[in-house]
């Protein structure tokens, strides 16, 4: 099967980029002499979580307990799920758990930490820090630290923190800076947890822009990443790869055109409303369209408005193209964790038309 | 199982809200004297079909060809496939046809009328009219027009339009204003195939807001509307119908919280990163936040910022809440047919807590 003949719209996996991008953050984790935890909230897919480990020590990231499950049942034992944990969900955590998996949990929260130290097989727990995004965790200095880690117990493993604020960032001297608040107040609050007794086995932190930019990893344990095995638009533009990394692109066929502008069939489902870009130095609206080779032979033709099922392309002047009706064309996405999400499975290339695998995605929660 | 008692995040899918915007909406058919075909792009579920259909002819629109395969496997015959049909797709159209079905098709290019009539069974194909939108679709006055007709032979089966472009609407004046247009664009294109000799049995226009606001449809024979369904935070505000009319919200948990704020299991995938009412008169940014009733005890507490998997709400400090982490939520979506798409079943009620069914959505391409 080649992309010719693919249903559309559908998600294409370029394997020697992703390959690629893989052997740069893994690169990355050496310099700094850490091991990677790679976050699979993206990818959502075992084949790529097996590539992504290879050279590490086996553990992973993921955003939701079906990831864990499927995971697990894949036989990745040591698994964070990096979303703070409620009392409702330790059942399922531990269900998981019973069949040999090692979850590990995080919480900001005192009374949370008592309903996990009352579980009957407590799962591992991680105290999630805030190093400045103000979306999850304690500061480094709060006194609700010392709290939660008397009221967890021997459930205590560790700290974590992201810094998803580093999203801001738009040099790679801020994108430092964004670094070193992740990782010094992670490390702070290690120390105040170890000064009061308490071992800290794990001190875990990391996003893909801050891992890429950090200058010091001091004190980790352990560097986290997941959108590097991809990539998108968003990313290329806060430095954290180049253009040319992005391994995942929807494939669309061309529905309707008129002057200056076709119609896909990938619109705000195929794609995600995303719109990162928009506050990024150059706006790709809802998608940057490829060829169906993946090359930019359209120029800047861009997703400019996005339907439930139609994506309306304005087309570059500058380069002009013959995309009649049933034409195919690939969209980089804005976001590539938003937009992989709508899809059930990646068909795989080697960076040619034909699809060397089918691989398939745990979605929903 | 009670709403207490489910998996979060989740949709909640109120059948009294909806059998009210379903009889609401079929008045509205009623006082126009026009059948509803009604649009399954949101719902995507037999059960929500059915109710839809009746006292109707039974013929519903599509935006998908898997929702197609779905309905005709549900023993819906009558389906308009209301994307443009590419060349690539019709041997799928034919394959669902084989069944039994009659999934009509749409396109507006002449090349596309030439390789449908090219079938060995050619499906009854609508040609798209362009009613101010400038997605999709020929002007009335076209020549290209009578082309496409001329090319399609006996498969034209008549005209459809969509104004889309009634979005932008703000007021019930201007939302007439869009309902006759649509009307007129389409029974210009009918009157044109009509005086060149063709039958044109199928006069085809609609969307939610202008069935709600059209004055006159003559002309038309049949209308189509989809959101109308279940409705959402920006249909309410551009008039389709009241705030208290919204029937599917997501069901989240508190995942931490702090000053003013809580963050819930919901982010950008649940929510969908769709941002509608961010044009419109109130911006309620990813969502409303409401309790686990429905009841809208939370003010206007609304999700700020939406990641993969956190949304952040802001909380109203006029309508103080204490919600721990675990305590349920439910967000009442920006745009419907986004939010429901990345969710695979609806956990129906009668308004209460109980959970009276689970129905399955058809999700994908």
């Amino acid at each position: 099967m080649t992309l010719d003949q693919l249903p559309t719209p559908c998600l294409v996996l370029d394997r020697t980029i992703l390959r690629r991008n893989l052997a740069r953050m893994a690169a990355c984790a050496a310099r700094h002499g850490l091991p990677l935890r790679p976050h699979m909230k993206t990818a959502k897919c075992i084949e790529v979580a097996r590539m992504a480990l290879e050279g590490q020590p086996g553990g992973i990231t993921v955003s939701t307990l079906a990831e864990a499950e499927y995971f697990a049942a894949h036989d990745i034992a040591d698994i964070l799920y990096a979303v703070g944990i409620t009392p409702q969900k330790l059942p399922e955590v531990a269900k998981i758990n019973a069949t040999g998996a090692r979850v590990m949990v995080i919480t900001d929260d005192p009374a949370v930490a008592s309903a996990i130290a009352q579980e009957p097989e407590p799962p591992q727990t991680l105290i999630e820090i805030d190093c400045g995004e103000a979306r999850g965790g304690v500061l480094p200095d709060d006194p609700a630290l010392l709290e939660i880690a008397a009221r967890l117990g021997p459930s205590l493993a560790g700290v974590m923190t992201h810094a998803g604020h580093s999203y801001s960032g738009r040099s790679d001297a801020a994108m430092a800076g964004f670094a070193e608040d992740e990782r010094s107040a992670v490390v702070r609050a290690a120390e105040r947890l170890r000064a009061a007794g308490y071992a800290v086995p794990i001190v875990s932190a990391g996003s893909s822009p801050t891992a890429v930019h950090a200058e010091s990893l001091a004190g980790l344990t352990e560097m986290r990443a997941g959108v590097y095995m991809f990539g998108d638009l968003f990313q290329a533009e806060i430095g954290t790869h180049a253009l040319e990394d992005i391994a995942v692109t929807v494939l669309a066929s061309v529905t309707g055109r008129r002057a200056g502008q076709v119609v896909i069939d990938a619109g705000g489902i195929a794609l995600s409303k995303d719109r990162s870009t928009e506050a990024a130095p150059v706006d790709y609206g809802y998608g940057l369209v490829l060829d169906i080779d993946g090359a930019r032979s359209l120029g800047h033709a861009v997703v400019r408005r996005a339907y439930q099922e139609h994506g309306v392309v304005a087309l570059d002047p500058a380069a002009p193209a013959d995309l009649p009706v049933g034409a195919r064309v690939r969209v980089a996405p804005n976001h590539t964790c938003m937009t992989v999400a709508a899809h059930d499975r990646y068909y795989v290339t080697d960076g040619g038309r034909e699809v060397v695998a089918v691989w398939q995605r745990v979605n929903g929660w």
